[in-house]
């Protein structure tokens, strides 16, 4: 390998190991949300974890980044993806839409299946403990064939037909946090069905109940993790890469403030864990889709624009007696994640962008682009739509298949509040 | 250093300090499994971590890589090796042993003694609240010089006896793994003598009590520590050991869905945090030793056949009323480690092997290897019983000559199950 | 970038990755020695973590590390620093100061910015609950923009008139450690001004509720990011980066030991997780200012150091009744900080200081180093001094101002051991 190559895989690779991180560190933010003792959130995480590698390596890397059937999805026949070359030792030889950075079958499997992970972590949020683990389990192999699979196949992929038609999203805006958004709506509106059909008015709610430890370590790890989100996002290492480290890093510092400040505004309180940890969260997850195409300047004012955002979307998104989202995938990554895809049209300097990989994203509104950005606010807010609905569809339609098959999704015991056994955390059956 | 040597020793190095969390890991895993109370755990690990750095520093990282006196143990004055070179700046050079990659002193001694730690962790499991800690911590002395450095120097250390017959382990399935369980077996046979003595009829339990917090925390840790473990141990960053990373993961993925299923099959209970958890250890465990040789189809075999092994081994050992092995050391390690050197001779394929420095390993009988696979399972077979029988002898002659200068190396109060006040965590002298 | 340029901007973004992580793991480590309720231990370090990138890239990098004013003080306007650039791509291009290694703007922010951060994670522990949360937060705004500039700006930044005197500090046992004690002293002076303002005769104490959890995790946390803390201020990654990942490992292991047999001595005690975990610590701050400076040999040697002077330390502060310094701000950092800057004198190597950047390191006293070493010497003394009172004097003004616009620095209310709610967590303004 050449020097390039060595520290773009080693880069990469890193890059990866931090992103697989954060699955489990989902995990603990809801351990620090939402008490300790839901357990059940952590299980859930171990198992999406090993789930993801299991299954993205038999058949899901294929579906989303093997060369696309009609710019639809991937092949899952591609010999190299395929078991990761089975017996064979072409896992060593680089992945074809990555060879020009000479990316490793390998290298690549890893940064993309712990985005897999991640953000069908972030769906589960609203699995709380009303969704049957193993109906979840079963979900999730049908996430990572297909419902993950789809929008990275389409925008992601080289192949895919919303990247062919120049849409763009740098480190995931729609592809992860817009899409767990709509596929976790799928999940919430069919156990609004069974709450509705078991007699409830409203959903039932799940409380706060912070625990500052978990909620710290949950913190440092996802922020942590988002240095290999973004920056290894750029799928090489080179100044860009390092640039995108600084973006990423400046957008969530200006979010905590903003977000901190408006909760102080709204509410009197000045530092309250949540808004603060939340702050952070919401810079990170509005920068991902553009990190790797904005200036340093750009990243501190967009992270300013999300406390107001944060802040008034999620008392939009409390309104709604019909589900409960106690961690924040709604007001934060599903319209985080949008805003931020539509940002690229108004932030975006191709001075950035060709660092990143794409020489040929114009500049937005406010650097100059004119026609060519408003042209790029259209291809990507057609994007979202069709991403957005096609995975809620195919989302609801799976949990209304196995609720079919399954007497339900939701778990027929209702949450007590206790400390959960062993037991509890587990399932009996038969 | 020219761009390879530069990836070499970073990559290694990072590995190495990923290795160095996981004796501490080790520690959490104990806590997550047995409770919040043993604080003992954990102090006892974090010393295990501080005096693996000094001791293999000062003789330890001699007795085990410097060249062997007739390839039975290290020269302990070989002068690279004596405090690193002691006041000189020779730690800058590399090391005799890995100079083909440009390996320096420094790089090599971090890994190999992260090893050395996390290795007396393992074996640590067993001395639960029973043994005292100023006894471990003696036995921490000798072990590192002595019983540590045993099966290095023969195996893994180029002018070993073993290495020079061909035996091979990549990554310690015996070094670590089987030889962590021989010695452990040592003390445990010792505590049961003193507590036969004091006029136990069986070997007093250490009962769950998951704590699923630090539990999570203990498999993330361990499941990170292992992408330095066992990719690190091609001691190089090439196209090798980027395979590794996916031959180590995807068997600990295939591990944890057959673990769990197997223990459904057995127990009726879906998803227990303790077989999820240990079943994503023992793919882990297994895949160790051969983790630079096999392809991923074949990581995904081996991780499949890890449920009932563990599962069966754990039944097993459970019976043994004279001892108490919650942490799973003895069907665990010992079971899996010896089980995964054995495959070598099955699963092997030269191709792979090539890559991490074994460019002489013959095919696995599964992939053609014939007469020669048959002739290594006769080498690797034979290194097995050899190193268990010494390690554990040595092992418990150490434990006796403590019991015999220190009263018996067991406490003399029984472990209440109370919470432990900080002076109950340390040791009241005089 | 040549190979060598990008193995030194991979390895200090990790390293400053892993410094970074550091001061949220300060939060740990006061929530484990003072017990889990202290929730606004973890919010404050979450808080200094946001802060130190934000004010930092908008201008505390500049006041720091742009080209002085004097020998003084950073350009505040310095165009590459200033918002990193802004809205410019000059982020991408090598610092002024760090261009021999071709360190990108980027790479040597985030790897200052980490330390800026955990200096004041240190200085905070003093704050305790005493401090205002809100009071904090904006002396954080004045540290990060005047207080640790202005060491910085005369040490480290090669323009700064202590550094061109010739005064080394390799990875800042005065810069980081050294003034945070000075910084503390101000804060803590103010806050007894307060508590005798209110009638108290001594100053509240602040007991130990050692929680062994949290307090492993934050030395296992701080451990990881000492590797980055003092390998990473070579600024490049060469031989000698390796060197100092093992002579900062070493103290620190020899520290260990050095500190429990000390405190063994002297409270008959054995393995109080305390004073194991302090030791660690005090091996870890005294190889600072000089780990990049000296052979393994002396490491080792400076580390067996550490036990009496910690415990003799600890003894000496515990006796003011003026002031709670339970994390040991003054016994650990600023005695082992300039303790460790005076050692340099006496074990500096010429050898290892050329690898690290500083040729013209003369031997200490230990190696032949004659006059030279006793000047050299004079000079640090000489800016330990101007450096602690310069710093101990803004800190002090800093916090009187403070206290006149806010009433006070102090809480109101007095802390009850209690279980804090989310609530008592943050403020309640208005």
């Amino acid at each position: 390998m050449t020097a390039a190559v060595l520290a773009n895989n080693l880069w990469v690779l890193l890059c990866g190991l931090f992103v697989f991180v954060m699955t489990i560190a989902v995990g603990l933010l809801e351990v620090g949300e939402l008490g300790e003792r839901v357990i059940q959130s952590l299980v859930k995480t171990i198992l999406i974890t090993g789930l993801a590698v299991l299954v993205m390596a038999v058949i899901g890397f294929n579906t989303a980044f093997a060369p696309t059937v009609g710019g639809i999805i991937g092949n899952p026949f591609y010999g190299p993806g395929l078991i990761l070359g089975a017996f064979s030792p072409g896992i060593a030889d680089s992945w074809w839409s990555v060879s020009g950075a000479g990316l490793r079958t390998g290298t690549y499997f890893l940064f993309e299946t712990a985005f897999a992970a991640v953000t069908l972590a972030l769906v589960g949020v609203v699995a709380l403990h009303k969704m049957k683990l193993s109906a979840f389990a079963i979900y999730s192999v049908v996430y990572f064939v297909v419902i993950w699979a789809l929008p990275a196949a389409w925008i992601w992929n080289p192949s895919g037909w919303l990247a062919k038609l120049g849409m763009v999203d740098f480190a995931g805006g729609l592809v992860v946090h817009g899409a767990a958004g709509a596929a976790g709506l799928g999940i919430v509106w069919q156990i609004w069905r069974e709450e509705k059909a078991s007699g409830r008015k409203t959903s039932e709610v799940v409380p706060y109940r912070v625990n500052a430890g978990w909620l710290t370590i949950a913190i440092l790890l996802l922020w942590v993790g988002w240095f290999g989100f973004n920056p290894g996002s750029v799928l090489a290492f080179n100044d860009e890469a390092i640039v995108v480290v600084e973006t990423t890093f400046i957008a969530a510092a200006a979010a905590m403030v903003s977000t901190s400040m408006t909760a102080y505004v709204l509410t009197k309180e000045l530092f309250n864990p949540l808004y603060v940890v939340n702050g952070i969260l919401m810079g990170l997850i509005v920068i991902t889709p553009l990190a790797g195409f904005v200036s340093p300047g750009s990243a501190l004012v967009l992270g300013l624009l999300c406390g107001p955002i944060f802040c008034y979307a999620e008392r939009f998104v409390g309104r709604a007696k019909w589900m409960s989202d106690p961690v924040g995938l709604f007001p934060g990554h599903l319209a985080g994640g949008i805003f931020g895809v539509l940002m690229i049209a108004f932030f975006a300097q191709n001075q950035f962008a060709t660092g990143s990989g794409f020489p040929t994203l114009p500049n937005g509104v406010l650097f100059g682009g004119g026609g060519a950005a408003v042209k790029q606010l259209g291809i990507e807010a057609m994007g979202i739509v069709v991403a957005v609905v096609a995975v809620f569809l195919i989302s609801n339609l799976t949990v209304r298949v196995l609720a079919a098959l399954m007497k339900g999704i939701t778990t027929s015991h209702a949450y007590t509040g206790d400390a959960e056994t062993l037991t509890g955390a587990s399932e009996k059956i038969g």
